[in-house]
């Protein structure tokens, strides 16, 4: 038979790497490719409390809920988002599954095929997916460690008027950049001024080194004096506390969570009522703020384990030191590597991580590979690294 | 600032009396409205205990999973589909949240804007919004009490080349029909004539009063031997263990299954991992066949409860008893009414339903009206039908 399939789910490609990163499961090697938070440390016994006060409420926990996600969830979400300066009431807030599904629905929302997005490039590579996937055309705005280049992107806007920009400001993925306050103050501004919607990914934004230090949201720096604020906020409960539970959210005005709701009710009703009131139960009697100081802690040495192997093991390469989040971006010394070609040798000899061109729209550096610190313990971590070296030498 | 919503969301109606039925909410208005199952008889003890068993696996459990769905789970939806008739390899199953979900990932697969879909008309709302909301074509195809005309079904596919039908052959919503072995046969040998994918939706395939009769699902009747099976099946556990697990599941052909995946991964990556675990041990450990026999028989009950009152109370409309489902479709005597004019009345005399013409494609017959007889318990709906009378009178 014959199959015809849509225009999306042609243009929506396989990655190459995806195969070669399967070779890794469940073989001895070790993969520093994934973006899995560690799982000795998830709230295993809190999370249990949690779904035994979802069960003690009776049966009406288990029947359908609302589309716009649990009541009293969103009521934590709104308390929690105030400590980051996000003031959002209960109607500027959407419940997804995993912010993936944030960023799925708004492109939902604004996209026509052909209309284009400006990004970071590189940057999250399923959120590049998702775009291609609606038939976006993505544009890349240059960028630097401080964020987006202002002047490229404000050329951009005029030249494109791109639908929306998006941007993971805190700690992105691939890179672990965190752009100045400048370029948060700049792109906000440029937003209003062309009346450009801006999506802030912030999956990563709590998992920060240094606690003094100040990460604003670019959301939080609109005032609430204003006529409407541009930006989309989005993050998820998955790597503070756990993925299995699938839970993210979506933060913006009123009239475009409105639309948010309305392409989620089609897309699937409403997200797991269960796990949306366990996370409130956890939220209520757990410290979570004390958690991420656990988790924080602990990722901030294992990032500082990875980055004395890389050294001691003279990894020909450089980086720029992340100060939160996942990730480590390198970029090889050698400019003439190819990275997707180097993980195929690595595979073979029991190392595997993503090669950075994945991230990018159009070309972008070959030379560049993305690895995550969180997962890996330091006995295995430096047995990975040894073999990065092998594979490098 | 100015809003620039994409077609699909534009296209994507809020239906009038979604409004109307916001009014039944914490009012004390007997609603026959939803399609929710009954409360009291949720397993609540027994999805504890499996919940239970998944923190009891440890850490890992709360980790990411793949997108394809749990195995275990896969495997047992498998073994449960044998007793259907349905062959299906893990390869071949998509977990989904609900199986709104699988109609929404089965239209991105298939849909290009302006791709034509058939459909039973009436027929399930939800999935008239997803056809919407991708820009299809949606055509009626002439049905009956039997399932599709399948004359009219062969006419409309020479002249349309649908891309997929769409229909739910046992106990439709809002119908409650039953297809006719003869028709079910039938579209199956068109679909295989004229290489047409035909989406099965089954949520309520389970819920059948008399456990004797045979209600094999379409898929079941294609010969393994045959090259290849044009039906992708679809249904969930929403109605026989809890709506709020959000956990559904898509079987088809591998070619179109691994599709479905990739814009499953791109939707929200995979489905809350925990739940699905949870329904992986309740699959287990749990006599979940003995428990929908509980439920079919307290379902035929309230729903002979509430035959008898519409008689008992002289509501002047006909209907085709149902052998299984949830609904109870009335046609009123009087031709002239418009039923979502009646649900206004009816709201400010306590009592809701749905409006018939919101399930058709086109006009439809204003004069019908949805009834779910699974929600109230006996001492309600004798009050609601009352009001109903009133409002008839």
């Amino acid at each position: 038979m014959k199959l015809l399939f849509s225009e999306s789910i042609q243009q929506l490609k396989t990655l190459p790497t995806r195969e070669i990163l399967k070779l890794t499961q469940g073989n001895d090697i070790i993969s520093f490719a994934g973006g899995l938070p560690a799982e000795d440390f998830f709230p295993d016994k809190a999370i249990q409390e949690a779904f035994i006060n979802v069960f003690e409420q009776g049966k009406q926990s288990l029947q359908y809920g609302i589309t716009e996600g649990h009541t009293l969830l969103r009521e934590e979400i709104s308390k929690r988002m105030l400590l980051k300066g996000i003031q959002a009431n209960l109607d500027q807030i959407q419940i997804t599954t995993g912010s993936q599904q944030a960023i799925d629905l708004i492109t939902k929302v604004f996209i026509n095929r052909g209309d284009t997005i400006l990004i970071e490039n590189p940057t999250y590579l399923a959120a590049l997916q998702v775009f291609q996937g609606y038939g976006a055309n993505v544009v890349g705005v240059n960028s630097d460690d401080d964020g987006m280049d202002l002047d490229d992107l404000n050329e951009k806007i005029k030249h494109y008027q791109p639908k929306f920009i998006y941007v993971t400001p805190t700690f992105a993925n691939p890179t672990g950049r965190v752009w100045s306050s400048e370029r948060k103050q700049g792109i906000l501004q440029i937003c209003k001024q062309f009346e450009t919607i801006l999506i802030e990914d912030d999956p990563y934004g709590e998992i920060q080194f240094d606690k003094a230090a100040d990460y604003s949201s670019i959301y939080s720096l609109h005032s609430t004096n204003d006529d409407f604020n541009p930006v989309l906020y989005t993050s998820t409960f998955s790597k503070i506390v756990a993925p299995a539970l699938r839970t993210g959210w979506v933060i913006g005005e009123q009239s475009i969570i409105q639309q948010i709701t309305k392409a989620k009710q089609t897309a699937d009703i409403h997200s797991s009522m269960i796990d949306q009131q366990a996370l409130y139960f956890l939220l209520k009697y757990f410290d979570l703020d004390q958690h991420i100081i656990t988790i924080c802690n602990e990722y901030k040495k294992r990032k500082d384990q990875m980055t004395q192997l890389l050294k001691q093991y003279e990894i020909p390469a450089k980086w720029v030191e992340p100060q939160g989040g996942m990730f480590l971006w390198l970029t090889l010394q050698d400019s003439k590597i190819n990275s997707a070609e180097l993980l195929k040798k690595a595979v073979q000899k029991g190392v595997a991580f993503v090669p950075g061109t994945v991230f990018y729209t159009g070309e972008g550096e070959k030379n560049t590979i993305r690895l995550n610190f969180t997962y890996t313990p330091l006995e295995q971590m430096q047995i990975g690294i040894e073999r990065l070296q092998h594979v490098l030498s």
